[in-house]
């Protein structure tokens, strides 16, 4: 059974959104329970409105107060313990679930989350990691996008550990090719920080395959791209502006006249399909990584289907033991570190990685 | 008159798309004059071949080498001297044309055209800047694109200036707008280059806006986006690669059954308007600002109608004194440094901002 505490309060729209989600995973995996975390009345109703067939599989854990989207992290933090994200991070700390689930506001989820769970030994800082859609038609994860702005290598170093176990346990990728995102592919390009990046990756037992590109993460070049937080953020918020202006355009292109919304009927089933490939909702859930405990984070504005996404990321994680692969993936370096720390000539062999 | 020198070798294509692109601008304007860089003989067939109505708008300069897309700086540098592209360069620094285009790789284009023309006084580090289309129907222009990865707060201020020049100048945007590119619009928000840029900022007679997210840049909020050379260059390429991959799933979600091929003949002229609306062909054509020259730097895979508008963009520079405007913009930061550091009581007086 993977028990999965749901912050139901959390996001723009809280209930009418987090219950029917839940409930549609819990109608196709019996194998799940529920904690939903939040104003107990409140959660009946809808609960009750949503018609769960079993409804054994939910237990409601009352909490008084909700953290909103325009909460300062500090408010989040100090004064609302009390709320339906503390509560639902209580319960994985404390064993009660071995997943949480929020779409409240990021920064104070992070915050939360790092305050109630802490970070996992050999973890300096916790990263926020998800997928965006490839050509290849499956998801590149990309980490950092957002917790932190300024980075050494040795944190892109755990970045890119923490991406690679992501992607084992969600995506069911064996060995994940491991990129770091440059404005170049040749190694004498970049920051300093990449350059040295770059040297320390080479010497991980990881599948780093070097430099990739803005343009490479929409290919499929790698797996998991590491960057830092101020780097990732501004990636990401750009490429959904593009969406978003892209769609709207399309839309309106079809709205002109008579004409094109005839041509919209009949293409209408053309679009569909296009709608469905390029659908950003079926990539949501943003993992909270470096955490003792497996936290995801919903887009705050997701829609039913796309919270369902982020509570099926949930599960896969817990499921394929995302908190140990990235347990594993640390000692493994560390190993490696303390190694070729002691037989230096061992760092020149790249040739001799160990399989991770 | 208005003369523009054109590296007609340089980019994927050479004289196929620079020859043609170029007469069709000396079509529609019969106040420039064309100094056509390259190897003579066949620039004559080319030209010959693309039938201008004014043969005295053109004049051939002969140049033996080309410098090819895949040739190291080092090589574009200091063993093809005598390339089209140093050619074309030399006739701005002699004053035999007021501005250049080139499609030649962006990292020789910016080793030469630094090293034939240097930097204008207060200039630390040349740019690179380009528009993206936004959801107003114009460009939102970003700098730096690539040419500068670990910036400090005094070249992310003059990156200001000199975007800000070129937004008055090509585009013809009285005062225009500048944001800051960070991961959140709070000025608390952002690594600690980035706080220090928006203290200069503040403090400078241009028209800033403070903060702006990557979406910003599709939303219109401001009209001269600043960030250093790595962010920008991964955003750019971040978002072509988007932009590819979604094209690219429209056009096979049209070719997928006989049932879409109909529909895309009935949504032919709706999916072209769209088209049209989203094509960055139109935006096509980086300056490199902060030389004392004008130089402008065509996509390596423009086709005729994309080299076109990079010529457009240098004729409209040209016209609109792009470089005077930016020594203007330096010479007023400069002064008011110096007034502020004559009387500090300025620097808190905010509201009395002289006009640019």
């Amino acid at each position: 059974m993977i028990r999965i505490a749901i912050d139901c309060m959390g996001g723009d729209f809280g209930l009418p959104v987090t219950i029917p989600a839940t409930v549609q995973v819990a109608e196709r995996r019996a194998d799940v329970h529920f904690l939903l975390v939040g104003n107990q009345h409140e959660i009946e109703q809808a609960l009750r409105s949503a018609k769960p067939s079993r409804l054994n599989q939910f237990t409601i854990v009352h909490a008084e107060e909700v953290i909103t989207m325009d909460d300062p992290i500090e408010v989040a933090l100090r004064r609302k313990r009390k709320s339906s994200m503390h509560e639902a991070l209580h319960a994985v700390r404390e064993q009660r679930a071995d997943a949480c689930v929020s779409a409240g506001n990021t920064g104070a989820l992070m915050a939360v989350a790092r305050f109630i769970l802490k970070t996992l030994d050999g973890i300096d800082r916790p990263a926020i990691a998800t997928a965006l859609p490839n050509q290849l038609g499956k998801g590149t994860t990309v980490l950092d996008l957002g917790a932190n702005v300024d980075c050494t290598p040795g944190h892109l170093l755990q970045f890119a550990i923490m991406g690679s176990a992501l992607a084992q346990a969600v995506d069911g990728i064996d060995n994940p090719k491991v990129g770091l995102l440059n404005i170049g592919h040749e190694a004498i390009k970049g920051n300093e920080v990449v350059k040295k990046t770059t040297e320390l990756l080479q010497a991980t037992p990881l599948n780093f395959i070097g430099n990739v590109e803005g343009d490479d993460i929409f290919k499929g070049t790698a797996h998991v791209v590491v960057c830092d937080g101020f780097v990732g953020n501004v990636l990401l918020k750009s490429v959904e502006g593009l969406a978003k202006m892209v769609s709207g355009m399309l839309k309106q292109s079809f709205l002109r006249s008579v004409y094109s919304k005839l041509a919209a009927l009949i293409a209408k089933p053309v679009l569909s399909t296009f709608r469905d490939q390029v659908d950003n909702r079926r990539y949501n859930g943003a993992a909270l990584l470096g955490l003792r405990g497996v936290v995801f984070k919903s887009h705050g504005s997701a829609d039913v289907l796309a919270y369902s996404y982020a509570i099926e990321r949930a599960y896969m994680a817990v499921q394929s033991q995302l908190l140990q692969k990235t347990i594993v993936g640390i000692e493994a370096i560390t190993q490696n570190t303390q190694a070729s720390h002691s037989n230096p000539s061992q760092e020149l062999n790249n040739d001799n990685k160990p399989a991770l």
